[in-house]
């Protein structure tokens, strides 16, 4: 039995946890009640409902907007190593059911119930990302528990993700056991990637598009492929392997362009070219110079990061898919992503339609693509639910 | 050049065609200025808008709400037997590269562009379906055409679905080519059916959840299943196939269970075993019995036929995903499906979102499935877009 300090809701603040959701923000907290400068960052608190109803348990950051993260729905249970080992384990097992190879995300934060904690697994080697003070109270305990649950070779902590200045955290990257580790290797529906980690985005590799990956190598065999915002290839090199006849990828980082080349390489592929630059600007040349590709991907970075940037990011949306659509043959594929929390799989579908209206194509969507079952989605979280793909058959002149 | 009568829209009535849509319906038509009377069922005509724009050719159905179904966007285009024929070539086109057998919906209606028919290959049987008057006007040329086009041994004519009525044709089902069949043979995710023909549902086999069913497979190894109407078993099954421990299927047709246990024998299963009843009734005895399973799986048929029931089927809906959760082991997993096109995938989301709410399960949306490519969606016709599917993992006390 915990006893822990209680922090007060205001009246009507709980229906969206009530609902499914587990954060708090600053201003739902009765601050004359329960003032959250009595709190550490990272501290643990009980949470009750202005009616007094016991609501589960916190952490608590009191310097962030979002100053709660359910940690329980039981006011007697805080988060312990034991508590912690046991999420990590639920965790687990699903991802080993699923998963040939320890090739996945093993825990994604709010989703396997350890809000601010993202694990990926490499093979043998562990990445760990924390992004809240609560969770880096449990650095320690996490790290033990990495080591007892899957005895990898190499852990790093990269902790330098965004949020965790706004928890009032320092940001490093550090690697906590094994040796020394400089290349992250992955291995995605059968094809092999090698990724350096300094440098990388985010945990190094996005397992979320595994899935949609998979559905492509279905379409590829044959045909002529366009990868924009490629990254290291994730989708291009995975077309080729499964037979597509040639590959180019566009990205504007030099250092993921030579990675494309590594990847290609790595799986003996001589069918794969780069383009380094802005995507839309190489978009705009291709179309100038009347260059077609049977498939185009498009996997933009979040082009509406914040709700405020909404229209001007479904116009960016609109404008790629319209140059996308634009480089179709006759009869060829688009795979339209999305990784923006704020663009919902309906508008991205009507972005698609209404651009295929305006160059006169007949679009059918042929699959509609999610995030992969390593990345759940919480109901009731829809800050979980960010991965959306369309597989759609451009037809010109066919109605 | 064709050289058709004249049907006007009322003003602003071209709209939802510019979106993308291909119906007309009777009270967009101006039929002061053309009357629909003057036009035989199935009749072609050119389409324009008030102001006199050509927006393309349509067959009429002067006596049907949908009076109007879009032809092409060339109001020089006709429906003729060479059209006809290269819409079902590029619809072969794509389902051929898909699909290593002749086992899919090689024509989807609108989503092909040829509103009014859909035809279903079973390996080296065909199953036509005429639904319109327009399509019916061309049910020689169909025949012929799906004859050149992949050499059946067997053509069916299955014209005996509801919409015919409203289009004025008669019901009947005809075997056009070929022996006489009684029996159609089905090969979907390596899992082999039999389906008898007379008495089947639809065109007797649901293609559409493919996908969804082979993604249950990755799920099924040595678990406990419920097939929740189950109709012949395609979900049972193929669950058993992938190695399922126990699979229970539940179905009101007592031809559908003698079919569940046929096609258990034909796949050399011995622990699929059934439930005749009703389903709600059939899972709350299961819970009163305190009965427990890992995977459960509800594909009920469409509980929102109409509009106007939105309010009670979205409650039967409910109802049923929480007698699904109820009957799951501490860690389970739910398959909820949907084929109502009134429940959008967001709606189908939040009602098991609710529905773990209320029983204090922790809820994780793993994927989200919708219907096949052989059933493509056009974006800007929400009609095509119908099939669902939720893989929720349900744990218990551990949140």
């Amino acid at each position: 039995m915990t006893n822990f300090p209680v922090i007060y809701l205001r009246k009507g603040a709980e229906r969206r946890l009530k609902a499914g959701h587990l954060w708090v923000y600053s201003n739902e907290v009765d601050t004359h009640r329960s003032p959250l400068t009595g709190f550490e960052p990272g501290a643990q608190a009980e949470l009750r409902a202005a009616s007094d109803k016991p609501l589960g348990t916190i952490f608590v950051n009191p310097h962030a907007l979002i100053c709660g993260r359910l940690i329980s729905r039981d006011a007697s249970h805080g988060m312990t190593p034991q508590r912690l080992t046991q999420r990590m384990e639920a965790a687990l097992a699903i991802r080993d059911r699923l998963f040939p190879q320890p090739f996945y995300r093993w825990v994604f934060g709010d989703s396997d119930g350890l809000s601010g904690l993202v694990i990926d697994r490499f093979g043998d080697t562990v990445v760990v990302q924390i992004s809240t003070a609560g969770m880096e109270s449990l650095r320690d305990a996490i790290v033990r528990a990495v080591q007892r649950l899957v005895h990898p070779a190499a852990i790093i902590l990269k902790n330098d993700g965004k949020m965790r200045q706004v928890e009032g955290l320092p940001s490093y990257v550090e690697q906590v056991h094994g040796p020394q580790t400089e290349l992250l290797r992955v291995v995605e529906n059968g094809v092999r990637f090698e990724v350096p980690l300094a440098g990388g985005q985010k945990t190094g590799w996005f397992y979320d598009h595994r899935m949609n990956r998979q559905r492509l190598q279905a379409y590829a065999p044959g045909k002529k492929v366009l990868d924009v915002f490629s990254y290291v290839g994730g989708w291009g090199i995975q077309a080729a392997c499964a037979g597509a006849s040639q590959v180019t990828c566009i990205d504007s980082s030099a250092q993921a362009v030579d990675s494309v080349h590594h990847n290609a390489r790595l799986n003996g592929l001589q069918n794969v070219d780069t383009i380094e630059g802005d995507a839309f600007d190489a978009l705009k040349a291709l179309c100038d110079e009347k260059e077609k590709f049977d498939i185009v991907v498009l996997d933009p970075p979040a082009l509406i990061p914040r709700r405020r940037d909404q229209k001007a990011g479904e116009q960016a949306y609109a404008r790629l898919n319209q140059l996308g659509l634009r480089l179709l043959e006759r009869d060829g594929l688009l795979v339209s992503a999305s990784c923006s929390m704020h663009l919902s799989q309906e508008r991205l579908i009507d972005i698609i339609r209404s651009s295929g209206r305006k160059i006169d194509r007949f679009v059918q969507l042929l699959e509609q693509g999610h995030q992969a079952p390593d990345h759940p989605v919480v109901p009731g979280i829809p800050e979980t639910d960010y991965i959306k793909s369309c597989f759609v058959r451009s037809l010109t002149g066919f109605f």
